[in-house]
């Protein structure tokens, strides 16, 4: 059995639609962020670096998204998550996840927890400042170079756009008006529409 | 033809030397970063984020170390540079390569790029403070959760252990002293005999 430690609000919501998109059998296990549960001794048994999402397998353990995010892909192959028969083209699909994951969450998380990077508070601060814009031109170049719609990958529905999803739901928190992105906004109103999306985020909710 | 984009003492020696492993014939592109020749039009016809390494296939283009690395095993089967046959290992070694990507290599870049995140020249040098703390911390996670030995999975050699070496490489520069860490500086060293990573060092430096 599979077993998804996530909390509600963070991009372990890709892992979860990824999972259910696969119609694997799963579980999961809600972290308590505000109570920094994430840094308990039982969670950090299971995962050491504090974080989400954690996939817990019978052979072990996976962190890290874009991780999980192929590995469900792999195990769940009817379900045509991933090109899994074209090394370019799942190259391809974990570039532009490496790049939400390196890149986007990154500027995103500058806003919420800059003090990951400093301790000075004015600094903090003045990192806030710059998240829209630098949120802003990362969407801007999905929207123009990357997106290729109707899915990430073009006709192929894979785990990406979960990803995509994700954290692109952040926008309006980041002070970006997603409607500057039609592509982006469209894929966005699509995945909606889509019953494991929509099981994913009530399963979030609950 | 296989070829790659890279800057000497960048990220991109972890393909660069997972190039030289597998046996695959390739070129290499040097671009200047000194002279800011990532962001030239004709590079950015590359890669339109403007960072390295880019792999120039026949089939297109692919860029994030994650990617690429992952790509480069498939690729070439026969130099067993990864546990193509298990997802769960699999998986294990992109989670290993993602912590590099999305948390390893962004603290050390609060060194040398903190205008990435704040126009602040104060806060920029704030962030520095913190990077040799932020990749202590990494390190001994490392060599204390994730480093099995002799190489990054174990047994097998794979090219997680190419990106571990560039990034360990950098522990110097960012104030860190690597003897702190037992194992990442007996990893280190047997890279060194590699004769596939002494091809790459050398083909960085010409």
């Amino acid at each position: 059995m599979l077993n998804l430690y996530f909390a509600p609000g963070s991009c372990a919501l890709a892992s979860l639609i990824a999972l259910e998109e696969s119609g694997l059998a799963y579980e999961t296990r809600r972290l308590n962020f505000a109570n920094g549960e994430q840094r308990s001794p039982d969670y950090l048994a299971i995962n050491p670096k504090g974080r989400v999402p954690a996939l817990v397998t019978d052979k072990g353990i996976i962190t890290e998204n874009v991780a999980i995010l192929a590995y469900v892909a792999q195990i769940a192959p009817a379900a045509r998550l991933a090109p899994l028969d074209d090394p370019f083209d799942f190259a391809r699909m974990q570039a532009f996840n490496s790049y939400l994951a390196s890149t986007v969450h990154v500027n995103h998380a500058h806003k919420g927890r800059g003090y990951r990077w400093t301790d000075d508070t004015a600094a903090i601060e003045a990192m806030k400042a710059k998240v829209p814009q630098n949120m802003g031109e990362c969407f801007a170049l999905i929207e123009e170079k990357m997106l290729e719609g109707p899915w990430v990958m073009g006709e192929q529905y894979t785990v990406a756009d979960g990803y995509l999803f994700t954290l692109a739901s952040w926008l309006p928190g980041d002070s970006v008006d997603p409607s500057r992105f039609e592509k982006v906004s469209a894929h966005h109103a699509r995945m909606l529409e889509r019953p494991a999306v929509q099981r994913a985020l009530a399963a979030e909710r609950i």
